[in-house]
């Protein structure tokens, strides 16, 4: 028997598009959109109609690595310091090497150098959270999102412009609850204090909810999802996590059409 | 002001060593298993009385491929069938490349591969699943251990091997529990029917204790924890992966001593 007729039938056929995860921002939010991600992908399967096995995944490589701390680096850029751009970029150029064709940041500050990857690697996809919930929001007929999301995610406007775009109001918490939200992200989530977080971010959930009349509350920060829930917020919520490993899985399996 | 100069100070101190995670053996089991690093790691800077934060993770990598069915090659290892050792060896080589130091496998009866890794890779460390959760069950003084797993992990001997030679005797359920369980692995947690998984685990794990008197149930196979928790089991339960986890995350900070 050869190798080849050996091969068993599934080896023969299209395989999904290979995908790279940029993580690290933090590691318990990129493990995170990592079961995101394969969640997302066991839906596609079924949606396709495929059977679903663990062969017919995509391969995936989730890439975690010590990245300087984004809104951080937003106050301070300094020419020459240690900036969260070099650490994507190396990371990206390692994904590329393996062969990814499509990437996602499991970080929404992050996304403050999408232009930059997406520019130094044209021949990848790197997927844009902001304008994949844009994407996802408009037809649902939003108009006033509330944004909860870090320091530097508010000052660069990723949101507010991806929303604007799409005819959506974006509404955020004022300068005490911006504070309150990076207490519970650095305080709470990142230390490993998860109460102290739910406590935070529920808070400016509601006052999102009752001063700026939101429709719908974005969870604009991988962190934020890991400590809070419907009841917590008190409204509707949207993890900007998941919204873009479904994205991500669409790009994995974007060859595929529906089975009879 | 130089590059150099502006490097913060972390930057220029020792790094945790690099570490890679073989997965996709399933992918859920696979995710979940970085999510235990990650736990596991937090706990370690922990001990070691580090400051907790993003940049003071080790680095990693998950490799998530579409490696062929493990029990299925045990069970049938033509020459020249696509085996599940060259989709790990290829894995591992671009981890290798990648820089990872030590590497674990998201798989039990993966370890049926273990030797030809360690053996093609001498440069890394290639933890050992089965291995190390003997050396963790000995002092703990446990005498009789349930083993729930994969037929190909039970023909393997892998867990039999590794307990005997630390003076614990290894109980197996009866070829009809077999059969249960890879129901439970295949039709349930792989297919996306957690209740299902829930059941037949459940069953199997009862009869252990009752039956074997077993003081301890060791869950090895990743994807059995996904479904299994200690109500459902009626018995004290230990998760290979969880252990093979701390074992990665100690690994990744081996140069590291406790600061006063």
């Amino acid at each position: 028997m050869t190798p080849a007729a050996a091969l068993p039938h599934a080896a023969l056929q299209a395989r999904p598009r290979m995908v790279g995860i940029l993580g690290g921002m933090g590691p318990a939010a990129g493990a995170d959109f990592v079961r995101l991600f394969v969640e997302a992908c066991r839906a596609r399967m079924q949606a396709l109609g495929m059977a679903v096995c663990d062969q017919a995944y995509p391969e995936h490589w989730l890439a975690q690595l010590p990245v300087p701390d984004r809104t951080a680096a937003l106050d301070d850029p300094r020419p020459g310091a240690y900036q969260p751009g070099d650490a994507l970029l190396q990371a990206t150029g390692r994904l590329a090497a393996l062969g990814v064709q499509a990437v996602a940041m499991a970080c929404n500050t992050a996304h403050a150098w999408h232009g930059l990857l997406q520019e130094r690697f044209p021949q990848l996809t790197v997927l844009h959270m902001p304008r994949e919930v844009a994407a996802l929001l408009r037809p649902q007929g939003r108009r006033r999102v509330g944004l909860l999301a870090t320091q530097g995610t508010y000052r660069s406007g990723l949101y507010r412009l991806a929303l604007e775009q799409a005819g959506i109001d974006c509404r955020e918490p004022d300068a005490a609850g911006r504070e309150r939200l990076m207490q519970g992200i650095y305080d709470g989530v990142k230390a490993g204090d998860m109460a102290l977080a739910r406590r935070c971010f529920g808070e400016v959930a509601q006052a999102l909810r009752d001063a700026a009349d939101a429709d719908v509350i974005v969870m604009g920060c991988t962190e934020i999802p890991l400590a809070l829930d419907e009841a917590a917020a008190g409204a509707p919520l949207l993890d900007a996590a998941q919204v873009l490993a479904d994205a991500l899985a669409r790009e994995a399996y974007r060859a595929y059409r529906p089975q009879a």
